[in-house]
């Protein structure tokens, strides 16, 4: 991690572990240099990493402001790993209703960016949020990436395990959206009725190699879960 | 603008007007240092900022490559005005249903961040894509950020005029969105019927000061839309 890298998650870490309100403003470039004896060049990267990824606000002449991230129980489309570190606050839990490894088919193939009859992990679950049901997901992961996984792991979570255990080197991810009429097995699984309403997302996983390794079809339960984006203008 | 933001830019445009597919394998910092006879190091900021924004992605000792922005149609949720910019390709087109200048109560006021019985523009739209209905917005201007605001402009793009008739700055936004049964009366507008499936957005939209300015309740056609979001990973 460079140095300022490492700076702007000193100050992320500050704005969120002192909670501070959306318009609190912070110290000056040169303050900030003083505090963490570099120059102030190395301060203006690191904040400007922080406005790109919606941390930060700058507002020219007057100073740097903490720009809100969340609210409570939002899950946040602008992190990859969903729920998990989104939903913090929340016990997120798993039924794992298959596990198995196929032969990547077409449609997999290319959805993954696989070779056809690559060995995939194919894992169904539902996931609960403080024990309500919050969505149902089909995951694929490519064997070649994630060579040892279980229904054990699958039962936690598995970006957590690619993370500590496998040391997955995550990049960044794509998510695809729309809203559908539920069918009578999926809204079965989900506890609801043919026709509720849910959001049907596709995500696709790269590692920071641009390597995709997990792509999910994932069908949010329509009353007990709520989204959240953050968006930088077009400069 | 400065040096390296022009430079990213006319790295995005290149880009863009090539649409050069995810992978593509750009020239070296050195190369571009070469092309635009600028330094190294302002060449790395306008990359760094070109992978905050998800439009490349780079891999150590490997080279810096094209990252996929968007499919064709999809709404994309990391940019602040919406479909305008979005859906380019597409014939965007409004009704308005309503316009007035009201005084805000206490919702407003805080939905707003302003004070109460300020005066507010209020603009309820279809909006239509390609003749298709698109989506019902409801729309709440801060007249003091807003000075001018008629019913003929919101017929077509407002954001268009205030960026360049009034020639505001915007900042960023803020998205809340979850998934709805439509209303009969929304449902109506639509053209769609009581309890079918729909997305409603809250949309907070700020200048770049820091100021919001706007914000908007919209409610998706679900056959109509489809939606984009980029994430990076957490570093």
């Amino acid at each position: 991690m460079l140095k300022y890298q490492q700076i702007a998650k000193e100050i992320e870490n500050y704005i969120y572990s002192n909670s501070l309100p959306q318009g609190t403003k912070l110290p000056t470039v040169e303050n900030f240099a003083f505090d963490y004896k570099v120059s102030k060049s190395t301060i203006v990267k690191a904040l400007e990493s922080l406005v790109l990824k919606g941390i930060i606000y700058q507002v020219q002449g007057s100073g740097i402001f903490v720009r809100r991230r969340n609210r409570t129980g939002y899950i946040d489309f602008n992190i990859l790993a969903g729920f998990t570190s989104s939903l913090k606050e929340f016990k997120i839990t798993s039924k794992v209703l298959d596990f198995d490894i196929i032969k990547a088919d077409n449609k997999i193939a290319q959805l993954l960016e696989c070779n056809l009859n690559d060995e995939i992990y194919k894992i169904k679950r539902i996931r609960y949020i403080n024990n309500e049901i919050m969505c149902y997901e089909e995951s694929y992961y490519k064997k070649s990436v994630v060579p040892y996984l279980t229904k054990e792991i699958a039962k936690e979570s598995i970006f957590e395990y690619l993370n500590s255990a496998l040391n997955l080197n995550m990049g960044f991810s794509d998510r695809y959206f729309n809203i559908i009429k539920l069918d009578k097995h999926i809204a079965n699984l989900l506890e609801l009725n043919p026709n509720d309403p849910a959001m049907s997302v596709l995500e696709q996983i790269y590692l920071s190699s641009g390597i995709m390794f997990n792509f999910s079809k994932i069908i949010y339960h329509y009353k007990h879960t709520q989204f959240y984006s953050q968006s930088t203008s077009i400069k």
